[in-house]
């Protein structure tokens, strides 16, 4: 079928080229001209602007936006003059869900749908498909369907979950309708919320076996310092990549973003080009305020989200709050850094 | 080549199965005669004891080991009298390591070696093989190279990692040595650290998801009861089997451990077979007292285990510490339990 | 000076005491007559409504709203209508810090002042006076100052705090204009999530000394149940409200909260009447929220809020999660609860 | 009574003053002459070595050790050939509880008492008192009951407990047995990790102040940077010294911890005198290896923990993984420290 397709960064114009290869037609826009014409060459049709786009598209036009979660309110306001009843809207960005409840309601009296999809799948996506998590009212979704079966990964070589048979659910081919408005954009946001909780736990790990030889190491013996108390326990020199790669086969741990550290080690063993300065974007903080408004306990994911917070230096008046206390009730002073 | 069993339970019947499939020959032995005799059927050599095992063994012998840990102290007292000089004995089960270089120190002197292997795999293994995570000096390590060869899984069809080339490493067969003794139960050690922590956070997400829908509920209003903030906000029915499916193809949180899930929510749904008491062994907790002893933050991987302390109940006393407490302060009654 | 309550419950009843006893004179309204007559048998002026409150006061009014959170919206509407330009309406309820600042926004253009006051002291204050945390323009702060000089501690028999002397600061007198509208709220929204984190503290410290004994309790030795390291040094039965009692002099962890701990566990040593099922009201929740937005790392008062949430079964789902994951990769059966 | 005391920094040698205030008699030891002149100077009986000091002491001797728990032994090992059945030594350093069960194991055959006791006050102890936790035998705890009494604080002017009433029990005088050996320094290990806590629960809430005035600042916005979801609510400035001292006064924080927090943000606002490196000796990592052996949950506790740990660099590696995950799946960049 036709869509189109509005901002052509990595995400948005591998998208496309994985629409045109399963046989649909793009028409195609970004702020950048030369986005738009890498695309054209490749077989899209190219927009001058939003009036060109949408006078390019047949109705009932599908119009994906593929857009900082900052942007999308400007460009739905530019976009929608140009729509009538029956054409949709889909957010493929990183939106809170609350703001797709507020889109649909805007549009709603206008008569133009509107669809939230949470994509997964990074810079891997054109080749992999990427994992759609849709939001909307049954029929914009239903008519979409060509266009998230071909995105998605399809069922692939993966081995199919026990009880399963027959045809292949949508689920199964790699996207699913989760519910009405922002069910998607919702489902997307825990996504991302437990993958910060699941690098955290790697990261602990490894940081765990990267500790394991520190009783190889002088320790100083004094009243400020907590001793090592086995240190023949702590002897060991550990490969931590040869270890990420050894658990990439048989082990319970065994998924994509092991490989991924696998991958990392092996480029530099020491990550000397990394300093820890983690960034998270704005799904990890929702999904935390999700857990606390609703009352349900995730202390992994928000401490995975504040160890982010931590790495850019955002716990150190707290640091020096409690160096103060030390020295108010016991005199003791900070020991100096290791040199 | 030739190795000894002992202990065949789910994980040891099932090693012998794998390496007699690969040619090896293997004399086993186990309490129950009928483990012992189900394994000769399939075509290995059963021992009455100890004696009679080490007797059938060819010089330089090789004893594995796979009995609960708290066992494998008492299993090497009776085996070490009928082993000699340049023998080995190898405790694949899941002990801990500090267990393991107090064995090597013990079997030293008899010139007896001790080798340590993680083994990941669980009631998969036999079809998928065994992640090995081996401790040990390298001549025994050496040595038994062609039985690790045959229990791990193999490169098999996983994507090479990028910058990996030529013959497959071992770990890229799915065995590491990872150092001296008690390197490989280190190692394994921490693999199970990251696997309570991997677990609760897919955890802490599909409760999240299962409170998708509380603005639906009706509320108290009440001094003793925190306000919903957006009941709006949350009106979603989520049907977490389906997402735990979409999951597995193209998204970042793909793992076996979602697979797993995906199979469970498959069977049962609301899982009503389960209530939710989570047991721990041993590994769990060893990989957080690492942390401690060697002043590695692991906020993740503890809060993880506590957790399933708390789920047995374990933070009863000190709820009811907070709930007397709000009651001094400020006359706060308890609330009853939703009925 | 003169002043207005609305609402007399535990709280705003007390006030009104300590304000009269200070000299000042009470126009008091509640929705329950009874209330409205029982301070007026003290010195009160009652009032049957709104519109009669603000009759009996002379300009500029003031007006303290003393009333659950969700219910100050409709307070104010009722209210505003008899006020006039250069009024002052006082929130020192639980409100949001978001609230104080629309609220300020909304009277703004009828020239109506609004102070936002957060009182801590419990069923406490009208004994000891009530810690006030104020947000609003100076000049309506300034005007209040013998309301709250009133209201508050005073600098008591506290020792004073090193490099602080001459005249009590309004800090050491036990109230602090904070900043602008909203700054009270938020600053007593932190003095609340921090209040969890205490308790949270304490009672997972004197939890653990209820654990002391554990090592005297036989253990199921099986590969479900991590095995109890060290019985030996789990053999003290420790009485925890003497514990509590003992730490009350000259410790570093005293404080009010143990204070009302040791009452707790003298009036109930085992706790009998609590079944550990924790509230929270808003401001914890809202201080995470804080957290979160701002960036800033939080662990310890977000895993206190989520420990009470768990201690009201919502941890449920992702223990049975925990559980069947558990089943699926190595076929383990939760273990039955103690009987 | 006579008493002993072996180490005489600043915790013994307060100790011994206050001691002879109380009317006892000291004979003292340290490695350096003029730590044992300054107390002669004071009226203590200076001893030359372990010889001389138990040569002065009268049967049954007493002796008080109060040196770093890394020399505990060795200094048992000088003394004890110089004592005789019957004679106790008193450890009231911060040793490990488990040292303490070894150590009277060692003791016992040759009829010498051994007594464990947890000492909190820190530098305040000697005006203040010291808060004891005893343990060990009834027979020698209750034959230095005067002891005990002269060091501990006393009732004081703490308002009494409810339900407390007659005479004041040890508890409500500053000391307490709390069991056999070990029992004192293990309710006084739990006391730290208590304190670990409180400490970083009032850090992290002092921190969310400080960051009170975010809303303030210019933020990147890019796909990077998590976007600050509501600046208008980020506008304060808050003078966190003023909070502290507010806070000590009828509010329900208040604690002796606060009192500190309040001095050191008096004496440097901005703290600027302190790095945030924040240390910890032995005991907090010893509450928390108990919460985990005895499977208690202790989530703010251990956190608190490993907040220190963070604060010190330990969790660099963590972060750098996290960074090197994060580049592998979406090309992320880490983004360079604000300037």
């Amino acid at each position: 079928m036709q869509l189109a397709m509005i901002g052509l960064g990595r995400m948005g114009a591998n998208m496309v080229l994985r629409l045109m290869r399963a046989g649909h037609r793009c028409v195609v826009y970004d702020r950048d001209p030369a986005a738009v014409a890498a695309l054209v060459a490749e077989g899209a049709v190219g927009a001058r602007d939003m009036a060109d786009l949408c006078a390019k598209l047949e109705a009932p036009r599908n119009v994906w936006i593929m857009v900082p979660a900052a942007v999308v309110d400007r460009v739905i306001d530019d976009l929608s003059p140009h729509l009538a009843a029956g054409d949709t809207i889909i957010d493929g960005g990183n939106s809170n869900y609350r703001d797709d409840i507020a889109h649909a309601k805007r549009l709603a009296p206008k008569g133009i749908h509107f669809v939230d999809c949470g994509t997964s799948g990074g810079v891997w996506g054109l080749e992999r498909g990427y994992c759609l998590m849709i939001g909307g009212e049954d029929e914009a979704v239903e008519r979409l369907d060509p266009v998230f079966a071909a995105l998605s990964p399809g069922p692939g070589e993966i081995e199919r979950t026990a009880g399963r048979n027959g045809d292949f659910s949508r689920s199964e081919q790699g996207y699913l309708h989760c519910g009405p408005n922002g069910a998607g954009h919702f489902v997307k946001m825990v996504h991302n919320g437990i993958e910060y909780a699941l690098m955290a736990a790697y990261a602990e790990g490894f940081n765990i076996l990267k500790h394991a030889g520190v009783g190889l190491n002088e320790h100083a013996v004094d009243a400020e310092t907590a001793p090592l108390a086995n240190p023949e326990h702590y002897q060991y020199r550990i490969d931590v990549g040869e270890v990420a790669e050894v658990w990439r086969r048989g082990s319970v741990v065994a998924s994509w973003l092991l490989d991924l550290t696998a991958t990392a080690l092996r480029a530099d063993p020491q990550l000397e080009g990394f300093g820890g300065r983690v960034s998270d974007s704005g799904e990890g903080r929702w999904t935390c305020l999700a857990a606390i408004e609703t009352g349900t306990p995730a202390p992994l994911l928000t401490t995975a989200l504040f160890e982010r917070f931590s790495s850019r230096g955002e716990a150190d008046f707290a640091n020096q709050i409690l160096s103060a206390m030390r020295y108010q009730f016991g005199g003791h002073h900070e020991k100096p850094e290791k040199s």
